[in-house]
């Protein structure tokens, strides 16, 4: 496995000299077999799925993809190996020599001497069918077998870049990483939206819970993190987080993954936001740079134009207006809105699109919100007549907002007020605690992972970046 | 964030020349701090917690840390700095000259220019006691504030290390990452012990589902990245799964993590078992390097002799024996065990300790179990008249059982008979779907995270490598 690139390069040395001629050939994924330099007979053993096949009077030509590129490597082989069971979807192991193709199409092909059917594939049964392009809504009918396309294939690698990304930036920045729960006591920031989690067959019976108190999926790490921001002063969490909403929008998921970070000793919402503007850049930076074709087949194909998008959003740094500013702009707008802008209302989507739109399309941070807007932890500004918290969103053309953040209340006793306002002061006493014992001002933020994808790929629907979507009415597999 | 190292690499050129007066001080995390070679009085800015203070008749001695590493920085300062808030827990930011110590016991000290105290620590109430190493049942009671002694800073920062170097090891070999769904319709491997998730006002209403079906916490992303595997050679996760056991021991937990990987055209255990191998030595010797402050830690006032343990583990190669083997040996001990072993039984505890000690006390693989053990969708032997499965169990000493893997069965018409005898076809026509359409053989494995650190820590109760730890009866924060 760790050693196909190696072996490559011994191979090449082997080459010069004359090779013993039953030594076995070694097995290489295709994208190592397409990144050979001056291949020159060696001989190798590539294991895959047939993408295409194409039988001319002499010669057979095929399409072998094995998912490590999006590109496939093309199998020449003499029309004596032809049969029907070469077919589109089939699995294949082929042995032959690796040479440089004569054709401009690809660099390297392989010459087949041997090839071997793995497994047929019932071609009429097959709901994904030879050269055709499959919409993505008829794709997510068959959550089984839709990465075998092109374009889930690329979607998928993107998504598996991007992980990796998002858990080196943070790495190599000094953030210790945490798991945080995925049941939880508690209900952070509201109640009617969750999921609640019992023991099967307690389901029907429940006098008594699993855990003694009613147990739920998590909405968010975030209070978890604020407990290890007291001994760490950088943190950060990337896992599944759940909402029980009963909405089938294009950016709505019942299950769907946060990337939350929280930094201690944070002063200022400038603070967080170069940290979020950073993980943006460096992070996309980083998936374009290692898998190029497989952004460039969503742009192509599925979104025309989102590379310039993309490529604006990079180039320019990014926005801060406030809310109060918002709302102002939105007031002066000559555009008629659905719900009237007004200070002291949520933005909603049309908001979100026209800030966007009047802001050049670069990405803006909306800053210092109504104060009766936002949850209890968010640090109050103490501002007058119109009360405001440190709250921060991170709005971005064709998803609305990514990132929500903001700093935390670490003052004792305004902490306390808030919690008993509320009726919350004995559920959060823990919460409370962390103040008692060497607080420190912290704050962070949370980062919607499909929708950045979405933002990247331009997929339109959030669907088609999660490889197994969970909605309501709706789990497949 | 991103600069901290850079910083100071710029300050040490400056310190050279003359520096003015009022520049601001380059804000640095300790584990840099302690870094830096040959300090010369460069202004620096620290924040972190007060972990000691020894006050002499001049001298005030602090000693700050801030969960970047587990040695905290030596502090400095003039005794007019004294006061009583300056204590055990405060949150502290210090200024000062970064100088090399004149002590044997550390390199750098801060001598400090200036000492604000952010947050003041009520050390009445802090349960973590100044100078007193408490005992980790002692610290369990209180999972908001236990990261913030010696010990659990070093398992986190461990944890997340171990975290990193998996997806490494992962990514360096060329594996997709793929994120398996939490919340499934699937109940893989058995009922009785399964989460169910409803919406949590539907909890006392159960006529209609959020999802339509009866939707479960996960047991395991195999299924899921069986489907992956399809595409993809190479594919893992490394996410929570979930148990409902009824099961309070020092290695059950109702929420851990699991590593799950799945290989392509993978024809025999050997493939797995080098696979599981690597991943075990490259991620160990990987934390090994990266934190051995923290290991060592562990290894010296947790458990003592699981250092030498450790690396016995590492320098050998890793055995193998048959289930079979494995009964023989069992059937000609000396020892009296409490299931007496017969050919056909599951290994118990007992038997894993007896096994291992056999073994000399190196991780031993055990393959080939009796078909009547083990779920339906591992690859039937076909031998007789002792029917096995190609099923592979990895124990290792201390925690007994840490990986376990199969072939998977990839014969259709095999599978689909498995299935019908256990009235399952229907429910995973998706999953023979898989075998119909170019079908490969192919296998993969798990290794339960908790019981890894457990494995190189020597940390006898999974509850303490776990941050927020899950089990009947308790669900805290």
């Amino acid at each position: 496995m760790l050693t196909a690139r190696y072996l490559l390069r011994a191979l090449r040395f082997c080459s010069s000299a004359p090779c013993p001629r039953h030594k076995p050939s070694a097995k290489l994924s295709v994208r190592d077999a397409l990144g050979a330099q001056n291949p020159s007979g060696e001989r190798v053993k590539v294991q895959g799925w047939i993408r295409s096949v194409r039988s001319q009077k002499e010669v057979l030509f095929l399409h072998v993809n094995d998912g490590s590129s999006l590109e496939s490597l093309q199998v020449v082989a003499d029309s004596s190996f032809d049969s029907r069971e070469l077919a589109f979807g089939s699995s294949v192991e082929v042995q032959g020599q690796l040479i440089k193709s004569p054709s401009k199409r690809q660099n390297v092909e392989l010459k087949a001497e041997k090839i071997e059917v793995i497994g047929n594939c019932d071609a009429k049964a097959f709901p994904i069918k030879y050269k055709e392009r499959h919409p993505l809504e008829y794709l997510r009918q068959y959550p089984h077998l839709r990465c075998r396309t092109n374009v889930l294939g690329s979607i998928l690698r993107v998504r598996s870049e991007a992980t990796a990304a998002i858990h080196s930036f943070f790495k190599d920045s000094g953030f210790v990483h945490i798991h945080t729960p995925i049941i939880t006591s508690n209900d952070c920031e509201g109640a009617g939206e969750l999921f609640q989690v019992e023991h099967s067959s307690k389901i029907k019976l429940p006098e008594e819970n699993f855990f003694n108190v009613p147990a739920f999926l998590t909405v968010s790490g975030q209070l978890h993190l604020e407990v290890m921001s007291g001994a760490f002063t950088q943190v950060f969490t990337f896992g599944p987080t759940f909402r029980a909403e009963n909405s089938q929008t294009r950016r709505h998921l019942a299950e769907f993954y946060m990337v939350e970070a929280e930094i201690s000793f944070v002063k200022s919402l400038q603070d967080l936001m170069k940290v979020m503007e950073e993980l943006f850049k460096a992070t996309t930076v980083m998936v374009l740079s290692n898998c190029p074709e497989d952004v460039e087949l969503c742009h192509k194909f599925i979104a025309p134009g989102q590379k310039d998008r993309l490529e604006h959003m990079l180039k320019n740094n990014f926005l801060i207006i406030s809310y109060t500013e918002a709302v102002e702009i939105l007031k002066q707008a000559s555009q008629n809105f659905t719900f009237t802008p007004e200070w002291g209302i949520d933005l909603q989507t049309e908001h979100e699109k026209y800030l966007l739109k009047h802001c050049g399309n670069i990405p803006v941070f909306i800053i210092n919100y109504p104060s009766a807007l936002k949850p209890f932890y968010m640090r109050d500004n103490e501002d007058g007549p119109q009360h405001t918290v440190a709250a921060v969103d991170l709005l971005v053309p064709g998803v609305g907002e990514l990132f929500g953040g903001s700093l935390r209340e670490e003052r004792y006793h305004v902490l306390e007020q808030r919690l008993a306002r509320s009726g919350l002061q004995e559920a959060y006493q823990w919460y409370l605690d962390l103040r008692r014992f060497g607080s420190v001002p912290h704050g962070g933020f949370g980062m919607g992972f499909e929708r950045y994808l979405q933002c990247i790929l331009g997929v339109e629907n959030i669907k088609d970046v999660m490889p197994f979507p969970r909605f309501t009415h709706s789990c497949l597999l």
